[in-house]
């Protein structure tokens, strides 16, 4: 890779990636661009400017924007159509926004006629992978800057010295080592590293930040409604909501009850075992709605083809494979069985329990003719069930004849 | 299919299995074998012993079995070893109690010389199949009676009028229509039918039978641990038990704290939907901590193979086709998976939540010398991550590339 | 299902389907619309107007319609584009054209006002299934007509009772049972049945009626080139042709050169084995011309995908479940990697073997500079694979040291 | 990675491992074992002792072993009773003799107290990945040396030259470079690289070695019978033969009739599209004789199963996890449908195919009495199908009664 000459980064305004700014600058000397996005991470953005300013960034290489409705409408909602999960539990909040920073990143560079991205994920995780994976299929001659696997920073004291020796600003409680690693979205907030290290003991409360515990939530349950149409839900107690605004407020309800912690141990692509702690509160209601509608729109032929391919469309997006065609073809999958999923699930929150209590819809599949106990109108007749376990019987019995046979 | 002379019937004592027993001799003239199993449903069984006797079967043909442990140990335990949902959400409590029944129907008719078995599922539901598909794989020549399919005793004014005629006596409650129907083992409870055909309607709390209320549940959260073997629990809190008993023991636990319940419409495969509650304590706090102790113990290839392929198996079971080859190869693959599943799984119990909270295991993968935050001993050189991203990224570089070399 | 009082007969113009639509007329006493599709089975169908009209049916009641670019265009090509054989080597001929005629039959009921299909399957087989899958997938209020499964013509002499009871004119041919059964379109013909029953026998050389056999085949090869354009093929040597066109002049090829014959023993959806000789002189070509064009063209995340879920595809078109939602699912997914499924395939012909040698494309993925055993230009570095190995590795390792952890 | 100490090179005798030979001697300056297989690749191997000798060698350290029946007993037979292709059409003929190789390789390195293992694979194709992925599965602590990824000899020029500077002896013919890259065994023969790099072109007639052309071939057809026991071949034309000895004929049966020819372009595991010429001709023909086995003693559930998890079997043969937990289990159920796919199949071979033309067993599900066109024995109702295809297409009724009320 030839040296770089003018680089977009991914940057937070925190101290690790002022670091690699400043390193950017020093080390390879070329032009710095920042990027810093509010996908409802939660912290002020502004900040940041004045931060990227101070570190000696030109006002228009200053880029900083607002993109929770597209993370929300183009990258968390598709993924709910599928109702993907990783390793059954995980709702794959870190790894759905990597792709979108990604997608900007590659923009601005094509924008500010920049020939590289860099961002600040270590060679440990898969964040590295998901990243520049997304970057190189965007943009095939992007040249990707990891400093994590380049820099002879490698321990925290390393890190302060450099910060020092180079005027960057190190807030108080920044000078030790955190004792976990946060990453947040509007999706989740998840917690890994330090004192999470041992998977056998328990996280201690205070790492949980974006969910109240259920010990100290409502003791009355609450009963929402979510609409959908599509697939995506479109509003919350018959309210029309914008998608970004809609994961907001269940963010809010499921914060209250206590819904969406989860304790994990996953398998990372790049190989190693890790264990996280994960917060999702609204996607863990939004979740279970989506599942309560396809219940009754869906049908099953369609519901097990989704159900069939899920592991590994969650799989993909896991390993920082949004942008592959194999992605692109699950998904269109998946829209093509989203067009019927409209209506509306009545939820139960209590205490750290999202549960479908009721659904309805006029695109319903339920038909109470048919499954009625009451004595039949006619809509079916149970004496096709006959036929229908004689066939699906046949090939059971002649395998059973065949080995009749041979045993004599 | 010739005239039936002797029919093997699951008898469960109750007034419609009694209505079929009286049918079966009155209309077919046939010899009727009783078989009455405990699986865990929770009532004596000697009565149905003497309702059987006292209808006219010779004890010799009045089979009274405890097949609890045969029942977890060779149907529900191999099952949990997949982790298997049926439509993303359902434990298959009563799929995979069916394959039990129809073997022990056929090894009875074996024994006894019948030629028939009968089994008092109705004509629109998954059971009569269950039973049949089962039955038919096991012995290819036997025949099945499914009197709901064949008689006129469609309502239950003529099924009433039946039993008066025949001298079968009635319990008060059984008189009127019951506001739903229920079927128990020890694995679960559903209730199904009546008060529950609108799916857009809240069951009522009196539905739920197995489980105590969220709400009525402890204030303070109790901890568990769970050691498995091979993927199997064998103790809980360090004491060794057989598998009915785990199971027992977790359903007291799940029971307590309202875990298990499910309000749910599934696609039966029969062709409908169908609305049902299903109250799974044991199993869903056996579910959790089976993944929990897999997230340390298997491989990352091994699991993602198993959830791929566990739709298609929990589908098979919720078919009917537990008896066939596909079952049984997967579960050979299901097997091999498990031979180092073996370990302890914290978990926490509150309110409707079995959440793992803590897992250890001499068969660990887990390892923290590659995962730690902490500077590295040189277990993992994050330099290799380099060509790990641009080797998967090479085929996406190659896409990009075709695509800009069309596009001019 | 009450008594039709229209019905829409799939209809040949052949002695049995002539023998239902009496049986129609006079055990029904319903009125009939025939319908008579040019699917490219090489016979004539005015001959079929005559007979039609001989036998009683007005000229409005008498459809007969050329259908093969519609049949090649929306049901062949899009099926090829998946590469779908069942069960490893059965193109699907008869399979795929069920659909197409159902759905004419649906719509033709509709535009005349019927209330009715039949169809002249027998109740043995797959096509009845399909025949009526697709009509109520279609119109769930339609009725199915099969006569083969009510009447009581059960043998060849009570068939050529009903015949000359009846005024329907026998061919001398038709008088004796047929050696075998033989169904034809444009894609395939298939025999089966009576010589063929038994799977040990070679099939006698006379059964074969739509390839030369490759003995008799030119003793040079030919070669062509088949030109793509996303997925479907659309000149044969430079020409551009129609769909039917194209397929007419690959048969017309495979025929001369012997090529797609297929002895296969194949599992009917209905429960047990049957034998067919099927014949796809022309598909048989562009299965193989289709790979060969997606090996440059399609990338391997989407070619593997493809290839995992084709088995499935062809079971279901083999099942009949053409218009099922989950067949429209997986099409979407074909569909969608095949945007840039373009360019020429180059063919040997020779002796029943169509083999690709050669194949180029604008679209093509291939890079020779990646490739090359040529001293690198600097496309590739070698000490990726470094990298690459360690990290795909890892988890093996972390495997292997478990297992001699816990044996040593 | 700390300097090997002692390593073992797989080792041909040819000039390429003889050059890597002596560069492990000189510049890691570590003690070579060499280990020369006969894998059926037809190659004398006394001349490797000699030659190994000459470089150095002691006695002691040089291994040369025919491992030809463990090659087709454990690993190309297991391969095929799974159907084995990548891509629709490669037998994996290479990839599956590697994984032996390496754990020979590795036992060896045990028995000499070798730290490190060497192979003389590329850095840009799949065998690296397979050799060193095997290597770590068996031993978590291995070494491996990959000298085309580390050295400097990137030319023929500079290769000539360090053979001639370090007395390596060099035939004639290997003093320039080959016009194309050959890989053999008992399985088959692999060319690829330089006048094979351009997709477009055909393939010359030289560079097929291991069959006769198809045109060459006799002009009269040749039948064999191939008897196969739990999914392995056991005899040909009745004479029971051993695994290697079977293949060993069944190539010269390919061979003669110029069978197994494959022009291919592949996506290696690297990320590159790469084109070889693969001849086959004894796995051409077991393949061909493995389904039509299968045809008549596997059930529809097993195979479809079988069918459906292939692909994946294939593409973890195919990267390298030959020694993987997740093939491992794909074994388990592989194998396990094996049971009963015994039998004999008859094949007809000429110029360039294999069919199967019949085929018998013991094991046989083929049923003639359902089957039959024959007037019905009783063993079918084809009254049944009737309720079969009812409760098939109640779904698709729904579906579309949905639709038509929503458009309505």
């Amino acid at each position: 890779m030839s040296a770089p000459k003018k680089v977009v980064l991914a940057y937070s305004g925190g101290l690790d990636t002022s670091i690699i700014l400043k390193w950017l600058q020093t080390e390879y000397g070329c032009e710095v661009v920042t990027f810093t996005a509010d996908l409802g991470q939660g912290e002020e953005l502004e900040p940041a400017r004045q931060k990227a300013e101070m570190l000696g960034i030109k006002p228009d290489n200053i880029y900083i924007e607002d993109v929770r409705e597209e993370f929300v409408r183009d990258f968390v909602f598709p993924m709910f159509r599928a109702n993907a999960v990783y390793e059954g539990l995980y709702l794959l909040g870190t790894s759905i926004a990597r792709p979108l920073i990604s997608k900007r990143l590659v923009e601005i560079a094509a924008e500010t006629g920049a020939d590289a991205v860099a961002h600040g994920a270590t060679g440990k995780g898969n964040d590295q992978v998901r990243f520049e994976l997304s970057a190189y299929a965007l943009n095939p001659e992007i040249k990707v800057i990891a400093p994590w696997r380049e820099w002879d920073l490698t321990s925290r004291t390393k890190l302060i010295d450099f910060a020092e020796k180079n005027q960057i600003p190190i807030a108080k409680d920044k000078r030790g080592e955190a004792p976990f690693s946060v990453d947040a979205n509007l999706l989740h907030t998840s917690s890994e590293g330090k004192v999470l290290e041992d998977p056998a003991q328990d996280a201690p409360e205070y790492v949980y930040q974006r969910t109240d515990s259920p010990e100290e939530a409502p003791d009355t349950p609450e009963y929402i409604e979510i609409t959908f149409e599509k697939g995506d839900a479109v509003a919350i107690n018959g309210e029309a909501l914008s998608p970004a605004t809609i994961l907001t407020r269940l963010n809010e309800y499921g914060k209250t009850h206590g819904i969406g912690r989860l304790d994990f141990v996953e398998n990372r692509f790049v190989g190693m075992k890790s264990r996280g702690i994960y917060e999702t509160p609204g996607g863990t209601i939004l979740l279970e709605a989506h599942r309560g509608i396809e219940q009754i729109t869906l049908d099953s032929g369609a519901g097990h083809l989704k159900d069939s391919i899920m592991p590994r469309y969650a799989e993909l997006i896991y390993n920082g494979f949004w942008f592959s065609p194999e992605r692109e073809m699950l998904q269109a999958l998946i829209d093509k069985s989203q067009e019927h999923v409209s209506g509306t699930v009545r939820l139960k929150l209590y205490k750290g329990l999202a549960r479908t209590v009721g659904r309805w819809s006029d695109h319903s599949l339920y038909s109470e003719a048919h499954v009625t106990f009451e004595e039949d109108a006619g809509a079916y007749d149970q004496k096709d069930a006959q036929g229908f376990i004689q066939l699906n019987a046949l090939r059971l019995k002649l395998l059973a004849a065949r080995n009749r046979r041979l045993k004599g």
